[in-house]
């Protein structure tokens, strides 16, 4: 039984490995399929980066990779494979900060992350790094007009990365990519029950939306995607990188 | 039909308003049974801070306010109410940024937020503003405690609030109260399908079900709670003082 106004966020279990060139959409629409279900109308979906870089071929040999004096040096003070930080380091528009151990970079996208969000984990044991889809918006919306392609309904998607917060402890899933979608659930100038008029309340659904996803994909299930239905998502051109703060209004960078 | 391995997030509709002194878990119960649900072994009971600030009178009457000179020079630049930006300084441990209209503080609980989590929306019209709790650690105790005295089962709780974060457009749900459950989703040392060995992978899973919540209640439906069902936490006694970086290992402070 379904309550009303529930949502539902369901596991996408994959099979094997993407490989560059694969076609996400059938991959997933297998999987889907082999678990007796379907994408319905209103359904978003939910994609961990990684398989998307995967199959965009934006994967790294590390042994292709010879790394700076810079990297070398940090690497070697913070145990950490210098020819990752190399590679984050390429991967940067700017350096945040460079600290104890921590390299929090802007990647060229403009997202501000731990090491330009380059990442060794699911990839193939440690001697590739997946880097972040090379336009993960424009991966999205390919993504939706693929299915859309296929199964004829229009159906939003979400390219997840996890990434580490200030303040907080821990990391949790945000929205790198959107398509199909408003990012935003906008509550300015709205009345609340009271009557109160809300002044600063925008929603980041699309992170949130990560974040459900995250709770069922989690890091060694071979879960890279989830479906959630239910969610009276805005329909409309969202793009992940309306969630980015300029630079120019943060205070923290 | 559930999936294997699925999540839900059931929104409880409270009727009516949460006044000083009220049992949130009478109200809830209510609302959840009229709904023709009940809390089920397994649940995590999501509960934004809101309601429980006003059972516990953490509510002031904005008209008791008299601003400082600060406050009132703050307010009239940034066109806020200098009453409000009275309450959140009076409520700060530290000053974390003021500028440009963005006051960040860290509250005496340690979290950081903009205004000191005072927030008028959804208490009385704009003439009172709901605190943090005290101690929501303890309210979400409390609340379990409760909970399991009228049922007989252990549900573990998070308090919810709304909060903004650098770099990011957008709100979001974080847990600022947490009982009976462990916050994070610990895969360091673990072993991804590939063989990798995750080095930093801790999961702020009382975060990411807040937000999970938070596409369920929004802020004007007068949806002050939400169950989430079929999330394989780790029971234990986790809190949420443990999601807040300790000042001298945050970088962005």
């Amino acid at each position: 039984m379904t309550a009303p106004g529930e949502l539902r966020v369901i596991p996408v279990r994959l099979e094997g490995e993407i490989r560059s060139g694969d076609s996400i959409s059938q991959k997933l629409f297998g999987a889907i399929h082999s678990q007796g279900m379907k994408l319905l109308p209103g359904d978003v979906l939910v994609v961990t980066h990684k398989i998307v870089s995967k199959s965009e071929g934006s994967v790294v040999s590390l042994s292709e990779i010879k790394p700076s004096l810079k990297a070398r040096r940090w690497g070697k003070t913070h145990n950490v494979d210098p020819r990752l930080t190399h590679l984050a380091l390429a991967q940067a528009k700017r350096v945040v900060r460079m600290r104890g151990g921590v390299l929090i970079t802007e990647t060229r996208h403009g997202f501000v992350c731990a090491n330009s969000g380059v990442d060794v984990s699911n990839v193939d044991g440690g001697e590739s790094a997946a880097l972040l889809p090379d336009d993960p918006d424009a991966s999205a919306e390919s993504l939706q007009r693929e299915i859309h392609k296929q199964i004829g309904i229009s159906v939003p998607v979400i390219i997840a990365d996890t990434f580490g917060r200030p303040w907080r402890e821990g990391l949790t899933e945000v929205a790198v990519g959107v398509a199909g979608m408003q990012v935003f659930r906008d509550f300015r100038n709205r009345t609340d029950a009271q009557g109160y008029r809300l002044k600063a309340t925008l929603e980041a659904v699309a992170d949130e939306l990560a974040c459900a996803a995250g709770l069922v994909c989690g890091k060694l299930s071979g879960t890279p995607a989830a479906i959630i239905r239910g969610f009276q998502y805005e329909a409309g051109p969202g793009r992940a990188r309306q969630l980015i703060r300029p630079a120019k209004r943060d205070l923290f960078r």
